[in-house]
């Protein structure tokens, strides 16, 4: 695993969790979010090749949890920017290796629920088609909303909720975030398809939600039970 | 609320829930799943408006839940078909009122975290355009399957999960389901539409999901909470 890394972004500021700490920090199961999300990285990539992207506000934070709870990887720290795009970009532009083989695992801080086998997965196939993105089929009915407003049926089996990890070759992923942002890239994945990627889809698990509300803090609480 | 009806197709069998119970029966929070749904919409529509639709093979557990429960609300069980499709339109020919008036909710049993909210929006917003679909943003981001199994980023925006409840203007309804059943029709709003109705969407709750593994119910039990 000695090509691996991982980028790790937790930039949130919380507002939208109606609490004063930024979700990435809040304990479930006597441990914050984040630390969860970097144990389970951790199993997969070196923890010095792990990066973990902070908004420089929340540093202090950071070390005084560490403290806090023994929190002992050594993940390397970077200084986020002022959205994700940034942030995954800072974190990317620590990584020195030149070497072709390398590759990167770009994942939500606030994604504790990942399981062993997608990191693993995402990284296997990577290695052999360049990029690997985590996606689950929708359980629901989909509308598509139309220019008028109006919205139309459209089949669910024609589209995949995507999710973290999205693992890339390095050399890939470092030139496609080479580029001005842009409000279409919510993710690394389109990132990588406007540089020229096809982008490769790989099974996620249902139980990896983003934490942004306090409702999925009480799913997390559950699923990590 | 003398002009509402409810419709509440529970016919799953339970393949999915690695249990020999289907999943509507699963007691949750010391309550069968479909009775929590039955108690939620006994708040906005009479007891015996109330349709539940079962498989008649479920007939003799369901009575035996009812007493072992002391669940006593006066629904009128009407007996499923084949596929959702089939048992919503038997619930729907249940339904003796001539009224222009007249409305119906359509609703998943194994949705049990509906908020009386989003029941009763959808019933009021259903008199005033006919119809009343709830559903909610997309939360990740969302990619198309093209033709050549290849994927591309669309904009989640232009996209919204649909939920239960479906609610009609009954003459709507009962004339949209008077057809042959396709595949298309995954749920009430694509068959209103192929009918000729305009969907109106109504914002739902993001809790409200329809239970179809054991990992759906533990994020059910926390809701519950």
């Amino acid at each position: 695993m000695n090509n691996r890394y991982a980028v790790i972004v937790a930039g949130g500021s919380g507002s939208r969790m109606q609490s004063q700490t930024p979700k990435q920090f809040i304990a479930v199961r006597q441990l914050p979010v984040l630390m969860h999300t970097l144990h389970r990285f951790a199993q997969h990539v070196l923890p010095q090749k792990i990066r973990l992207v902070l908004p420089a506000a929340h540093f202090q934070t950071w070390n005084e949890l560490c403290a806090q709870y023994n929190f002992s990887l050594p993940v390397q720290v970077v200084e986020g920017g002022n959205s994700r795009f940034q942030s995954v970009r800072n974190g990317l532009k620590t990584i020195e290796n030149s070497s072709s083989e390398a590759l990167v695992a770009i994942h939500d801080g606030v994604r504790p629920l990942v399981s062993g086998q997608v990191i693993e997965q995402c990284f296997e196939q990577a290695q052999i088609y360049g990029n690997a993105v985590a996606s689950v089929a929708l359980k629901d009915s989909i509308r598509q909303i139309l220019p008028d407003g109006a919205s139309q049926a459209v089949d669910r089996q024609l589209f995949r909720l995507v999710q973290t990890p999205q693992t890339f070759a390095l050399p890939l992923i470092a030139a496609a975030y080479d580029v001005e942002e842009t409000a279409f890239f919510t993710d690394d994945a389109s990132v990588a398809e406007a540089y020229g990627a096809t982008i490769r889809l790989v099974e996620g698990n249902y139980e990896n939600i983003k934490i942004t509300t306090p409702e999925d803090l009480a799913i997390a609480e559950a699923f990590l039970n």
